[in-house]
């Protein structure tokens, strides 16, 4: 949970002849693996794989979605043309203070948010502390206080018309949406909210991983390198 | 060492409900890992790194670099003009029996490339098979050829300005050149060559690692699972 200054990129090192420090090494237990990536890139499928491959009574997990605002006080048509790809849409704060908690080996009660209603529930969902904590979400790594607390960030990297394709059949097909809403949504807000802030975030990943989780190599080098975190 | 077709990633599959099999727990040592990235990425920082991380005595290294072809016939000043960002300006079937080999097992004796004359040096360096071969160079990705022997492809992206720095740089104080001929070098083959070939070989990784050597949690990531095969 170094600062995030740490991280910062734009230095022409040269080299030193000594090994660095490797800051996973020392890292205390659990482990907080923030993902992130584009609508459609495959950051859930990569997060349920990690999950499937750690094992879930060594692995939790926490979707950034949860943290939504309320707005069940807005009229109806108002929440149909809410923004929810803007970082400032969440409840940054609260996850922050949740992933405090859980890094101290804390359980959380997470928020639970439905999307039909735009409002949050007033059941919550308990999360115990694991091992190892993946955090998902296309906006983790735009927010500063979230991105410089996860120990490792991986940025799932997918071909922009393999995501719009996706999109457009999950909103099809699970969410009942025709075809002239998803597109209308689609250019409004969430093209202008990735340029603006899902993209510029890979920046900062420590690892990029291209075609989330049907990448079996990026999948096996990862889980395996988790998997020492449970061991130890 | 599968064929190159099961790595092809336009698909948009489903994602079944079983853990697939993961190509690399069945991969038999050595296990090649391939390194590109364009010319001042930090892939031969990134490639001694994971050397000494993994230690010398478990770990070898192969430079696509050894394998151009031999060009002392040509009078020193057309030598002067050769594009050697071209993916054919390399003996790349030459290199590829050799990884055959050293994946076999097999000692390889690998050719010494005088960049001064643009000569293959009549002496070899003699290579012994590792658990861990590590093979770096700018176009291994781009030749299906090669591409496809690797069981690991890490591709290091760094800012094209960073890299252009850094090669100024290295053409100045290592290579006395100034720095008029590097920029013209620049623009009429490096620059051409990495957006025609290099750029898009990204597209074949398993993992894209941002800045290479520098990134204390990819190297993390990358070496330790690494140290796994020397263990088995």
């Amino acid at each position: 949970m170094g600062g995030d200054e740490s991280t910062i990129r734009y230095f022409d090192a040269s080299v030193p002849d000594i090994m660095p420090d490797f800051s996973l090494q020392s890292t205390e237990c659990p482990i907080l693996v923030g993902i992130a990536g584009g609508t459609g890139s495959g950051k859930t499928t990569l997060a349920r794989r990690i999950l499937e491959g750690v094992g879930d009574n060594h692995c939790c997990m926490i979707q950034h979605d949860w943290y939504y605002y309320d707005k069940s006080h807005l009229p109806f048509e108002e929440r149909m043309e809410l923004n929810f790809d803007h970082p400032d849409s969440l409840d940054n704060e609260f996850l922050r203070s949740h992933l405090t908690d859980i890094k101290a080996r804390e359980p959380i009660e997470a928020p639970q948010y439905d999307f039909e209603s735009h409002a949050r529930q007033e059941e919550t969902r308990h999360i115990e502390p694991r091992p190892v904590v993946i955090v998902e979400g296309i906006l983790l790594f735009a927010v500063p206080k979230l991105r410089e607390v996860f120990d490792i960030r991986l940025y799932v990297d997918t071909d922009a018309d393999i995501r719009a394709f996706r999109r457009i059949r999950r909103d099809l097909q699970e969410r009942g949406r025709d075809f002239d809403d998803i597109r209308k949504q689609y250019y409004e807000t969430v093209r202008p909210m990735h340029l603006e802030f899902v993209e510029p975030s890979k920046r900062w990943a420590d690892l990029i991983v291209p075609e989330g989780g049907n990448n079996h190599i990026a999948l096996d080098v990862i889980i395996e390198r988790l998997k020492q975190f449970i061991d130890r």
